[in-house]
């Protein structure tokens, strides 16, 4: 595939989590789309979605999809499993930008790789609960096996992403989810932002035969497509010397929104993205 | 001391955490007044409090003070150390009915039995990072060590109060805060509502003669002292047979509140309160 950059406008994307997970998911994007301009909206005051309900969940990411749109985001990432999985559809009719979530990229390279079209989904509570991964492999012929983590994320923000606690814990939770399902499983998706951080260490818990979906990376790969069926149009409908304002190359430029303390969303975020971080700004968007 | 519902009017007794662990407190209480009405508010949608700012943590409290108070509580308990390491004097100012916090009991214990006046505390990242408890302790003579646990509340809340991997976990937060405390510490104070549901556990991680100042108790034994106080300022006015309701031998009555899930709220609250829970009300208070 042509990189997005090479015959796009310059895009604006924005990613928007619950909080600083996805970072990871912009992490990825931004390695195949270094030409662009990045927004990021951490709701760190209200975090984590994991342990709220489907109308809560909604309503947040309602405002702040609207939010990244004033701020004039030409694509939307919902970098989050729990509001992809909970509120994708409410966020794609509020807003009038294309919005991927993380859960169909995930399910589309799972059906990709997989012989038994049998998988294990691992995620926060809420979703495990909402099933989404669950629904999304189904209709891609798979049966699926679904399994709250929910110490991975505190695991994660504690720092011990490879410590002896953390690889205890899951094997702890990969010797229940696999003991609970087929013994043809052979992809283990990453249903949670967080969890990357933890690959290193799952693929030495999990048994060789099984492969490890990262939807931070499958969501980046879905987010080029996108970018490139845009521009696609763009050229046939003669358009694209008009919109190719930004077509040289730049490298990335970032803006980070947070609803809680920018301070400590700076100390972390390195630890997710890879890079210090500057432009962040406290943003307050109530209840 | 003369039990508070001997001579008392039947109080309404509020208590208000961001989410499940204030009700070891409310068990506290209800062991110590059980003839009293009981109003419980969880902010479950916005939990945990643990990692917000200041000015989150006070708006999010004064709004269920408030609330608390338009449904007739007398005495507002602020189950929570992290809002009342934080927004204790928001809230005094914002109701006009008496308020008790968690810190100060828990200070008032620690001076009681610490032969060294060095003490260690643990709780959630805010609290530590709010130094109230340093701070009490400081007005009382202690030198203390304050040591953040954030790994706590999600294996209590993953039920693990008694597993082998949330020993280890405390053998190594209760060691680090040992290596940089002083030798002479003779209490640990539990600085988070969740921790007295690991109190067992952490008596046989500690040493022998380090202390263990659990704030739930502490709280409710303050609660009495102050309807005490209320009950002989009344009977000084003459006022105590027109205020006295509800004098007889009832039991409690329990009305509780919460801003997500009820059904959720209704499976954990047994954990921590040790009783099963009815009147569960889904309120929305906003941003």
């Amino acid at each position: 595939m042509t990189p997005a950059r090479a015959d796009a406008s310059r895009p604006t994307i924005a990613v928007f989590d619950s909080g600083v997970g996805g970072l990871t998911v912009l992490r990825a994007i931004v390695e195949r789309v270094p030409n662009a301009d990045y927004l990021y909206f951490g709701d760190t005051a209200r975090l984590p979605y994991g342990s709220k309900s489907r109308e809560t969940i909604a309503r947040y990411a309602i405002g702040a999809a609207q939010f990244l749109q004033q701020k004039g985001a030409t694509l939307l990432v919902i970098g989050c499993n729990t509001a992809s999985a909970m509120a994708l559809y409410d966020v794609k009719g509020a807003v009038d930008i294309p919005v991927i979530g993380v859960i169909e990229p995930g399910a589309d390279r799972a059906a990709e790789i997989s012989q038994s079209r049998e998988a294990v989904v691992i995620g926060t509570e809420a979703t495990v609960a909402a099933h989404a991964y669950q629904r999304a492999l189904a209709r891609r012929g798979f049966a699926t096996h679904e399994k709250a983590c929910p110490l991975f994320v505190p695991l994660v923000e504690e720092g011990w992403t490879d410590h002896a606690v953390t690889e205890q814990v899951a094997r702890i939770y990969l010797a229940e989810a696999l003991k609970a399902s087929s013994v043809h499983i052979d992809v283990l998706v990453l249903g949670c932002t967080h969890y990357p951080l933890l690959k290193n260490m799952l693929r030495r818990v999990l048994p060789a035969n099984i492969a490890i979906v990262d939807s931070a990376e499958t969501t980046a790969e879905a987010v080029v497509e996108e970018l490139a069926s845009n521009s696609r149009e763009r050229k046939q409908g003669g358009t694209l010397s008009a919109s190719a304002k930004g077509g040289g190359i730049e490298g990335p430029s970032f803006h980070f929104y947070v609803t809680d303390s920018a301070d400590k969303f700076r100390r972390m975020a390195p630890i997710f993205l890879g890079r210090e971080v500057e432009n962040v700004e406290h943003v307050d968007l109530g209840g």
